[in-house]
């Protein structure tokens, strides 16, 4: 941490500011420039608040100098994370795909939609059981019957599942039936909600909110890792801007940024990315080419009937189409996509 | 709802859309213009879902005309709504301020901050206990334990009570203990709880999330109003922008834009919205001057020793003078503070 | 400036910056911490580039201390700056409104403007000649023939002219006619423009970009001083943001950041800020409860008729209701309008 | 365009509408659904303004049905424009490189940029001679000395010349040397720089404004095609948004969105995109998997010593990989890069 004091601030007003700083249990480190002075602080700067210090006489800033995150950072922990998914390695150089409907909706759509994915290349098969929607007016999910229709397919098809965990209460019937539990944009904020994930075992997909910093988004991946599952996936899926072609406006900047500062592996959803069918196709080749780690799409086998996001759902033949150019910009950069 | 035909649609493009929305159950109204055909929609759009037209042959757009809120609008119910907050009205025409500290921490905390806050002319007092954090190291609230010294606060100086409720698991705890429940920014999406709190009798205070739409805003409300729950109060606590020298941007021109779409009452926390202890006076006054039904201020006796957001807390001393500025704008715009 | 290296920096890492920093004619002040080791840049920063330093080995972060604007801080001129605009004071105790249309269509609509706004308390003029719209298809406002019309409103009503001066090729003859040059949101950032002004010794009213930062901002504010002029007006006039209830989000945090930061007068415009008609006045008493030092309000006899902007232009009635109300605002923080 | 009326619109109300909207030489179409009555404008409703109708009594919303722009669409002009920068074609098949420093420091630099650059595989060379800088007290450029110092190089290496105009007073001069005239972000807005660069026959390279949507970037274009020059080609650089890891957030959404809605070529510029040199290669990966039609890229001998924008300038070597790795993605498209 660096104070820095105000231009006007007299030799007393240092003076304070280095002896709080030494009552906190730390050292002071000052360092008196031609137009201010500027205090370094030694010692864990988490330990202590910016306020206990801000809020000090003629102090101009605090600024941080750490990370706010420990164990989701690459400096913790050097090497890539990959995580096991039922069998399904992410994070390694095999780029994985996890296709489906945005909601489970019927036995014959979510089986259709699962051996049509299969056979296109996904390994993973994703459908919403438990739907955040922004109306209340709008289908909610099939809760638990939509879970047992997500094994069924499971069964018939032997893709593993993904699906959305929305509060702590159930965090523990979906983990009965996921083989990846999926934390919502909507919940990357819901602290109770991780602290359930991080007791379990089992992967967890969590999902950026649409104004979600950088910062932010690892210190999420945190609450879960300090729990103690180290079974983390991020997923990059579109953030809040003025933009308005788009629904949400796909951040691929996140997916370098991500593999610099941090072990763990990345995923980007251009379906809710984008919201628009006609985007999906050419950001997720561009997700690949950034480096991205896998992708998460939406199909539905008829989006003009889908209960829920119709409009950023691909058809069976659209998804066989995408996965076919995305195994070719995957091979460009020596990844697989199988 | 109005599809608009792209330019090269034939008429047999046109035929196809109106009979689409014919077998929907509703009324096609065609208007053939110049460049292009658009389709008016005769029935509740609310029934059918915008992709069933979108994805269309040659279908352009399809432009809902309709506010998705029913409830939560004025044109529902035209007068303002009042609440009624364990004797406290709120959305008339006298003003309510809420105040206290961000964490309760201890018993002469709290104690000392609800005599200071009333004495200076609050009228409810907040107090988190379950403390929705970014960081799994910083201080998550007292729980319980927390509730009940609240308890003791409203015991001794007659102040209801403000607190945050974050899932649904607890909202039966806390609404033993709160007079007013409330949703955080970050919880403002999730649908669970906002059911749960629907089927109480206790009024709610809706915090809008950083990112949220003026829709989205009024649909979380519309979640609230729908299940039951009458006595919902807005609140604006700044959003999500470039802007980088207050923590959130208060947007204050969401006062008199949600007065003219909705009869519920808002209020603003100038606190949160700027993050900033030497612009909450001034946004305080701005925020009575655009309208707003009351606020919501961080008071802590003494900042710098918070456990959470010490810096845009106010010490007892300052409340008292926002107090006394907020009395004279109010008055101005022929409204009490009491 | 202060160094921060990498976690795995060694010392002969540390040892190349701080050589580096001696070569440029800077001192160096390491300070080793547990987990890091940062590095003080003692002098003036403003003299060496971030790069210089960032792109040595293991160096993780550089950040500058010193605000990058000097001649506009508050630290440099402690006192507010008074602009006298042709006898009119603006940034002293009393509120100026600028009021007019947002283009000078005809002398019957400008000199009935003009007399409207005056009759009501308006100071100065606004009208512009030189339009920069969306649109090629849209007006372009009346060139010199508007400025003539101006001078002749100000000559029948003694009102001072504000206008708009869109290239550094127009500033003469801007200048001739004007009372204070406007430069619009658009050009804040053009460089040539500010330079050109700022070696005149009328006033400047420096409107902010929808997406400028308060330090771009008072960079713009910089150019204007640091080439001379000392007669410097900033003006809010609403920022871009995800929000679509308001055409920008006027951010009134910026009235109390500046007033702290700088000693330059500022005004805030409700008119452009919003672009709602019915969002103008409760924005506009929100200014000035906010601290702003005046208003800039778009007026025009027959909004529906206007050549452009008439969707946030206020009739002459609702400017006069919008005089009386600051007026009543102004006067509660110890303030006049006249 | 569409006019909505509020649900408590009399037939009266509606009767007047249509009366209006007749009078502005139009057809109304009204049509009376269960809430709500709309009215469809037959007609161009480019002739008409949106408050002509939107503030007649009862009136809730007015929206428009065309696009703004007509030039730049791709209904008016079906097949993608190709633009011939001096014999180098953009928007066809073959993908290409613009590279070269942010500003024209020496001849040194310069000739051993273009030499570097052309090994490599860039077929025009980029460099400011006239620079838009933040400070006053930055380095502004070398201007004609610049502009000649381009033209050695380009007399040495066949390179064309890209570079930036600031005000139509200088369009003549740069245009004397330039092979393609560049406007930067901040002038994407500049109406007159536009009409006097729409009246060339040279090329000219259109930046998105940081804060620019879709709708302005094609009308910007629009002003030079609407001028009479059809060499328009666009270039995203980056917007400004809440995220802060890097400089901008690159938006390679609109690079399918463009292609979708418009003719014109589109490249990419993920130096200013992103402001960090370390993103630099993935995003330009990323962007041609996106269906860029090219790239334009910093690159500097020595980066840490550059007179500006060092920090996301790519050395020799970085940029010679950069190229291997793009020709590589394009050919998976079907694309080449020479």
């Amino acid at each position: 941490m660096i104070v820095v004091m105000q231009a006007r601030a007299s030799d007393q007003d240092v003076q304070h500011v280095i002896e709080r700083i030494e009552e906190l249990g730390l050292k002071a480190h000052p360092s008196r420039g031609i137009e201010r002075t500027v205090i370094g602080v030694i010692g864990d700067e988490r330990l202590i608040k910016r306020e206990q210090l801000l809020l000090l006489p003629r102090v101009d800033d605090v600024i941080p100098i750490l990370k706010p995150y420990k164990l989701a950072s690459r400096e913790f922990r050097p090497n890539d994370t990959v995580v096991d998914v039922s069998g399904v390695k992410i994070g390694g150089p095999n780029i994985v795909v996890i296709a489906g409907p945005c909601s489970v909706e019927n036995e014959e759509q979510i089986l259709r939609t699962a051996e049509g994915v299969k056979r296109a290349g996904a390994r993973l098969l994703r459908g919403g059981a438990y739907k955040p929607r922004t109306s209340p007016y709008s289908f909610q999910g099939l809760g638990v019957d939509g879970l047992k229709l997500l094994a069924l397919a499971r069964e018939k098809t032997g893709l593993g599942i993904v699906t959305e965990v929305m509060e702590s209460a159930e965090v523990e019937t979906v983990a009965e039936y996921a083989d990846l539990l999926q934390v919502g944009a909507r919940n990357m904020h819901n602290t109770k909600l991780l602290r359930s994930l991080s007791r379990l075992k089992k992967p967890v997909l969590l999902k950026r909110n649409f104004s979600a910093t950088l910062n932010e988004f690892l210190m999420g991946a945190e609450y879960l890792l300090s729990g103690g599952n180290d079974n983390v996936i991020l997923c990059e899926r579109g953030i809040r801007t003025f933009v308005d072609y788009s629904r949400n406006t796909l951040d691929l900047n996140i997916v370098p940024a991500v593999k610099q500062l941090s072990h763990l592996p990345i995923l980007v959803d251009p379906s809710h990315g984008t919201g628009r069918q006609n985007l999906v196709l050419p950001m997720a080749r561009a997700a690949i080419a950034a480096g991205a780690d896998g992708l998460m799409i939406e199909v539905h086998p008829t989006p003009a009937e889908a209960f829920s996001d119709g409009e950023q759902s691909l058809t069976l033949d659209a998804f066989d189409r995408l996965m076919k150019e995305v195994r070719s910009v995957a091979g460009v950069l020596g990844r697989t996509v199988s």
